[in-house]
């Protein structure tokens, strides 16, 4: 074999990195000599090719590996915000490292954090409860990042869950859920988070129709009273919150909604849903009838949603919408005929919904199909305006026709899903059955320029700024469904797969294969790190909400307060102690504990429980916290700090005592 | 500056790497000259040492990159099993590369897991409430891994509450949480979950005392009724759960028990519990008395607890134990008497207790001392034998001398926490305010031979294959409380940082950070890979306990079955649809879904929601589900898989119609 070196990589025991190129063959007499040689900083350095030969590693595994490794005290380039799919959180992940960097409590209780566990936070997770069931967990979908001009701005991160139909608003300066908002209307959603370019909205569709607000109506009855429908959520930049009475909804045909994208430059004002099942078909599998998958996948076309926004926000606040379960809906009547809502034909079993950066195109895929389509956002518009239709579907719904709505298709190979774009006019789409990346250019629509195996069937797909007005090109994460014999086993239920892709140089490269522990993920967003800048303590005394308590405790001020069988704990906690330590109450006490931390430094958090209790809270620097409970189990009950805070953690304890009652 | 060349890394066009030393200077030329002649698979390999330069990556980081990236289709060489903490569940990590490879539900619900959303695993947590609440999270603290001869077997893991005194049992052949135990007379525990080295018994130790039983008692009767505990569950092999009716107890006095090891070897029988606060301190801030951390800590020496199980274990079965609160509990006066239970001083605020490999030596930290102190087991057991004391505690348990009784100490740093060991006579204690680790031998007891430096504030510590007779002698990870600079700020709440260590060479070496991001961890354990062969799917049909259900549904055997208001699905799960897929009841309907996944091949997981019912279950290959709950809310459900299972797993859904009472 000839050995023909072209790069090598040099040592030098001023600790100075230099590169040197040879032209050499076959010196491994020489390297022999020289490996015994090292010593002081370069003792293991000396044996990097031993390394590489003792861990089977190749040249593009060196490669990948310097391009992903982030030395201690260095900084990743990136924050990826993950949907945490069924663990119904958010996961915080490092750039290039792919390391884990929190687990954003959102929708089910995280016990580290004190999420759900007694505090305040229980009253941010009953926002999102429907009907008479707490409901703490979800299927989180879609995280989106605030954005101003059509660029992330850093400050706010909303996240839905499909299988209880909500939204919820995660705060960028202290990582922490903010506000639920449950939808009245749909019984699960899809097609959000999606913000339009300056946040004015934040866009929630549903996805398996049901009669709006969920009123039972028998499957017989499906055409006639089953809907879709898609929320606007308004948000109030200033208050960081969604504003509920400035929201309103479109009634959408009970087709299944699936994604949505807002429309940006060019196209702002518009949003654009996908859908599939315009079979409406609904099963019946028991009776022998062709189950959904194949019911639903009948029809050549289904429909892409074409939806001008600003236009029915004007008609709703003209007073144009019907108030459906507490909520401004535009019906389809309205939408229909007022050019709100359009339809153009999606190739088979369409998925994924995705506007170019530059807001010309709209980039949809097919599941059983071989083709992205790319819409013009352009021309649709115009045939809308010029109401050129070539038809009505079943209710109503004018519809474009599709070989005047497109710009092109591209052939790229067996069930593109989802595409995001870099900074030189590529799409890199998601092609699930054939477990590939697809890289194309979306300015001339040709066939893929390249492909890259990924391990295993890719479902979503994410990319550096992706869904931005200017997205950064360097990186692309393959999120596969299956790992297979990617990872050491951990019994049936397999990691899912996020594969690091640089996409800077002239060809795709595989960099890192990122085990996701905890979540099937879904769509995500990848944002610069330094456009994230939380705070590092609180004021003293504030609470979930990020307010100044009107309960918090100063020190010194600490007490115990009974009014009839209700007690009030105005408590502090600093290291390594809590005033009071001792807290005697009598059984059947409705006892509520003020607790402030009253530490300033950063990263000296403490965490309170009571045994036995099911209560446990964080309390970060300054936090504020709020704990009510009924004392229904009389006994001796340690009360502690959770978090190891200081050399005597263990010595951060008290006791809670409930007195028997008398029988 | 003089560059010396000492090791060249070749890369090659052949896709072999070759090992080439040179000694050349300042060849930048040549370098660049090279560097545009890349092509195909060294496209990119070309730009290594430009890399590292664009990168800021030192020579030791290179080293650390490539020693702990491991390559996609390649394996980690170890598995951790580390307490997730208060986040009440297990982490599960790959090393060398330091990925979290999955989260095991164990105490707190985990919905992607369908782990406490309505199904059989509701049960198990059940088993692990103790009075009226439900509790749905724990404080973990200590996992162990099950032990054959002192050496992990890889079957089971065992782990402990330390907020609500239980122990559960996790089956490594499927990674899944069977068994709970709840602590009937403990309030709180830390030591645990400590195997002994055949797994006979899994110990579990109170923290905090309290009444045996958690009975009322006000603060003032401390001495007198307040007690602390060590639970021997006894651990049946063949079943795989512990059984409780052969389990039994040791009454301790009320110090504060901290940690627990087990004796092996030359130690096998024996076991020791270091404590603190012998002071019996309890505070009392809010009165102004001196809080607890410093109450506690104005004795010169504590209590390390000798226990000699064996024998404790011949007297209980013996009939000399005491029921109480359904357990057998060898009372202090015969424990006492019968040197079941001995006494020796620990300095100042003890933390850490950990027997050397050989059994010979029990290692106690000291919290707010500089030394370790090393324990003799042969000269304690012989002390006892000889009932050689130099006095009695409060409680009439004999003391041995202090220095009889010890081997010696060694004079470490601020705070040594922890120690853990490797193949060559060396220990690695964590020392929390140095933030150091620091190497020393357990064979001469002189001062360390090395200290290395950690990001911050060590608290835990652990070694590959640390706690066994044989450690590995390959790593040691740090575990960091404080990561204050070291990621991306994520809010107040900092993720904790493992930092991985080579201990291989001459020196130790830092080779990666890891951050935790959702649990603040404790003491962990590392096994090699190949000890770990778990199941890739299970037989169709398999429960969340691993048996054959007496429920699993076989393909067309789907049923509805009403018995007046209780109603029995039937229902199947397989690619990519349920039969039925349409299930209508009554409002108030009692309902079971019995639900069986015919896939039979491995990573095909489907999950199972009801929308709104905050039910979900992760249908795993084969896994068979039961689900009851009561249809209390009319209306109209999707019902669907939450696990991309196929192309066409947006089609895998139906309705579950809840129809309304008449009113």
């Amino acid at each position: 074999m000839r050995v023909r070196t072209l790069v090598a990589l040099a040592v030098v025991t001023t600790g100075a990195v230099t590169a040197l190129a040879v032209g050499c063959e076959n010196k491994h007499e020489a390297n022999q000599q020289q490996q015994g040689g090292g010593s002081g900083n370069l003792g293991a350095s000396a044996s990097l090719a031993e390394l590489m030969k003792a861990r089977n590693l190749s040249e593009a595994d060196v490669e990948a590996a310097l391009k992903t490794y982030v030395p201690t005290g260095k900084m990743d380039e990136y924050y990826i915000f993950a949907s945490g799919g069924q663990s119904g959180n958010v996961d915080v992940i490092g750039v290039p490292s792919m390391r884990l960097l929190k687990v954003i409590g959102v929708f089910t209780p995280e016990s580290w954090q004190g999420w759900g566990f007694g505090g305040d936070s229980d009253k941010i997770l009953d926002q999102g409860n429907q009907g008479p069931h707490k409901i703490r967990w979800a299927d989180m979908h879609h995280p989106n990042l605030s954005e101003t001009k059509g660029d992330y701005d850093g400050e706010y991160l909303f996240v839905n869950d499909k299988a209880n139909a909500r939204v919820a608003v995660v705060d960028l300066k202290d990582f922490q859920t903010k506000q639920m908002v449950a939808n009245p209307l749909a019984a699960s959603d899809h097609g959000g988070a999606f913000v339009t370019p300056n946040t004015e909205y934040v866009i929630e569709t549903s996805q398996y129709p049901a009669p709006l607000g969920r009123e039972y109506a028998p499957l017989g009855q499906f055409k006639e009273k089953y809907r879709g429908v898609a929320i606007f959520w308004k948000f109030d930049r200033q208050k960081g919150r969604i504003d509920k009475e400035k929201s309103w909804a479109l009634e959408l045909p009970p087709y299944t909604q699936d994604l949505a994208d807002a429309g940006k430059l060019d196209s702002d004002g518009w949003a654009y849903i996908n859908s599939f099942n315009s079979e409406m078909a609904v099963g019946g599998t028991l009776e022998g009838k062709p189950p959904i998958e194949s019911g639903a996948s009948q029809n050549d076309m289904d429909y892409l949603h074409v939806i001008n926004w600003k236009k029915a926000e004007e008609l709703v606040n003209g007073g144009k919408a019907k108030t459906i379960a507490g909520m401004r809906v535009l019906t389809m009547d309205v939408s229909g005929a007022e050019g709100v809502l359009t339809l153009v034909g999606e190739p088979k079993s369409p998925h994924g919904c995705d506007v170019t950066p530059d807001g010309k195109h709209v980039v949809v895929g097919g599941k059983l199909d071989t083709h992205t389509t790319i819409y013009d956002a352009a021309k649709m518009k115009q045939l809308i305006e010029q109401k050129k239709f070539e038809g009505k579907d079943g209710f109503g719904l004018p519809i474009m026709a599709f070989k005047e709505a497109i710009a092109g298709q591209v052939e790229i190979g067996l069930g593109p899903l989802h595409t995001v774009f870099d900074d030189k006019g590529n799409a890199y789409t998601s092609v699930f059955i054939e477990s590939v990346v697809a890289k194309w250019s979306y300015k001339d629509y040709k066939k893929p320029v390249e492909k890259l195996k990924v391990q295993y069937n890719i479902g979503h797909i994410l990319a550096a700024e992706g869904d931005t007005v200017s997205p950064d090109g360097k990186y692309v994460v393959a999120m596969n469904k299956m790992s297979m014999d990617r990872f050491l086993p951990v019994g049936p239920l397999y990691p899912q797969n996020f594969q690091l892709v640089g996409i800077d140089g002239e060809k795709m490269r595989l960099l890192a294969d990122m085990p996701l522990p905890n979540a099937e993920p879904h769509y995500s967003q990848m944002i610069k790190a330094d456009k994230i800048k939380p705070l590092k303590v609180y004021k003293v005394g504030t609470n979930a909400l990020g307010e100044a308590d009107p309960t918090r405790v100063e020190g010194g001020k600490e007490r115990v307060v009974r009014n009839g069988n209700k007690v009030e704990v105005f408590m502090t906690a600093i290291r390594s102690h809590f005033t009071p330590d001792q807290v005697e109450v009598e059984e059947g006490d409705e006892v509520t504990i003020h607790l402030t931390s009253l530490e300033t430094a950063e990263d000296q958090t403490h965490g309170f429980t009571i045994d036995m209790y099911n209560i446990n809270v964080s309390l970060e620097p300054g936090k504020h916290e709020n704990i009510t409970f009924k004392a229904d189990m009389p006994g001796t009950y340690p009360m502690y700090c959770t978090e190891f805070c200081s050399a005597l953690h263990l010595e951060m304890t008290g006791y809670f005592l409930v007195k028997p009652k008398k029988r």
